[in-house]
């Protein structure tokens, strides 16, 4: 079954965004140089990938990579142009775009299975978007972040939706309000990505992660990143009647028995994803 | 225009908080030494300034510097003693003078331009707030900072409302819970501040700041900042959906197309705040 | 009646949990080692200690230590797989437990005084959530954390909600899904605990911490904590209505009174809890 998967997927070389599967990690590349912009084609392509890795029971963890020296410049300013002639002035093509957009990035929260951004460019409004929304981010030094919508007329509005719920507002509201980018060490402190590594070894590093990740029960995994993003909308005491919910279900599943089952007997748990 | 205004504002130079209008820049200065304290007068005199800065086209952006060794030590004690000899015991004017003083907190955050603290001294209590409170904030490597009220018996209680909204939850309680004093550094670490620099360049470095974000358009200013505050409320999807809209009318705003025609012919925008 | 205490408190010395109590402070040590894990029965001791501190006015703050090289290891594994074997597979078993620890690290919230946690050693999972869930924490240099519910199976749900409110997303979800091991230091810099000491001085910076607080006046202290907590769930303009009745209701205290009066006259303030 993994390796049909991996056949369909290595064929998909040739649109906005490349796919390649092997060993549980599906490796999402936005190859759309030099901007790696967020076309509604691009959104689309991305989107079905997802879609595709929600119901694949052999994807265990995706990373999300770009081709050429900018990971992601945002939205595709000749395309939102280019509608300002519509009869409605592009409306309903920027409300398409917007929402669409937005989809994309809910996507990436609600997958059950966790997204590592591959960073080693430059990420820009809707593209530090995309950083932030990922469950982790590992950079190279040669990546760099920034929310200049502001330069152009265009606040950030969206992406600080995901930028504010990262980093904290001083430093979100710096990035927003002067629009200058931050290299790669700094976005680590604000919290924005987990790790910062030498160029040569980012491929590496996030291969790594993916496959520390891709080891564990896709079950578990599923439920706790569903948790996680659920019980940060609530107060405390309902955070805590939820996840004590979540905790013994998870107990009851099979994967717990067995994970608990080879910890105690110290051995190599076999996961089912049940 | 802007010329009337900064005449009519550099005769405020002789109640609590004095005003210099240079550049699109508005220069509030505490002016109530030694302590700079946060008195009914005070904090009349600021949201005055603030209300006319909101209505005031010619402003893009406020400073909050203070003069003197203490930046604000907050409410002002005496003040507040004075009144235990109501018949009330003060009850009615500690709470006129709480709410006043939260409702110059919110008039900053309310305020569709951005307000950046310049701090080179002491920032106590509401002073903390204020800092707190403020989009930005910048201090020279004199500034110290805390939230003392916990050593006279007041906790600082409505501080903490801004406090706790830009450093972590155990950074918050030590200085709530012991008092302290901390460093400029150290509220640079904690995302109290944005930046530490050594004091002879505050004002240059300050300065330069306020003069980028005066160089955006105001219009995009305005939408960005309300959406930041708004959406930092709401849960991820409601957020999205928000900001989704916020930015579909700032796409259509004269700005927009404006400040996004201009990167695309690479000359400089014209911004008309419409 | 503080000696009275400190005597009764002497004797509960053969449980899973020791108290011990001088001068203000109550000193709680998880004595269950080697893993000092939450079994039911070291939940139940915790909890009642904490319950009787609650009710103690001798007690001013409370610390919470563990005998051994690990501070807490979480949930008793051995315990709850032993109830696998009960009719229901376990589910009323687990249903307790977690609903029992949940119960504890909001008691811990919501005690009205500040809890410091002391860690010399590992804390995992439930154990790494009891850190969280302090007031305060203090770590030695040899002091770890994880969350490694993941590597068996059962993801660590609740203790996220508490980790999720001190550290940032990214940070939360590398330790939760790698299930890796974090170092004193990382911790500190993630915003999990406040300080990291060297191992022969963490009893006595820790010990420093409570006595400064032990100082301020407890009737403040339980405003300003239950203050801070209820406040953090609010919007912005509700938490600053809130409180600025807290701080009308504070200054009216006999305490804040007395600690204004001490401050102006510059005389030790003796408070009265009142």
């Amino acid at each position: 079954m993994a390796e049909v998967v991996a056949m369909r997927r290595d064929e998909q070389q040739d649109g906005p965004v490349r796919a390649a599967f092997a060993d549980g990690i599906l490796r999402l590349t936005l190859s759309n140089p030099p901007a790696n912009a967020l076309s509604l084609a691009t959104i689309a392509a991305m989107r079905s990938e997802l879609d595709a890795a929600r119901e694949d029971k052999a994807v265990r963890v995706v990373i999300i990579a770009a081709a050429g020296k900018v990971f992601c410049a945002g939205h595709d300013l000749k395309e939102l142009t280019a509608h300002r002639a519509d009869a409605d002035r592009g409306r309903e093509f920027y409300q398409r775009t917007m929402e669409d957009c937005a989809q994309l990035m809910q996507a990436i929260v609600r997958l059950p299975k966790p997204v590592i951004a591959e960073v080693d460019g430059t990420a820009t409004a809707a593209g530090c978007q995309l950083v932030a929304s990922c469950d982790l981010a590992i950079a190279s030094d040669h990546a760099t972040f920034a929310t200049p919508g502001v330069n152009i007329g265009l606040f950030c509005s969206t992406p600080m939706v995901a930028l504010s719920r990262n980093v904290s507002r001083k430093h979100a509201m710096e990035m927003l309000l002067t629009g200058e980018t931050i290299d790669a060490s700094s976005a680590r402190e604000f919290g924005l990505i987990n790790r910062v590594v030498p160029r040569e070894y980012l491929n590496q590093v996030v291969t790594k992660y993916a496959q520390t990740i891709a080891s564990k029960s896709p079950l578990t995994l599923k439920i706790g990143k569903e948790a996680f993003y659920e019980q940060a909308e609530m107060g405390l005491a309902d955070a805590y009647d939820y996840a004590a919910k979540v905790m013994v279900e998870n107990m009851l599943a099979r994967d717990a028995e067995e994970g608990i089952g080879a910890f105690v007997e110290k051995r190599k748990p076999q996961w089912t994803g049940e």
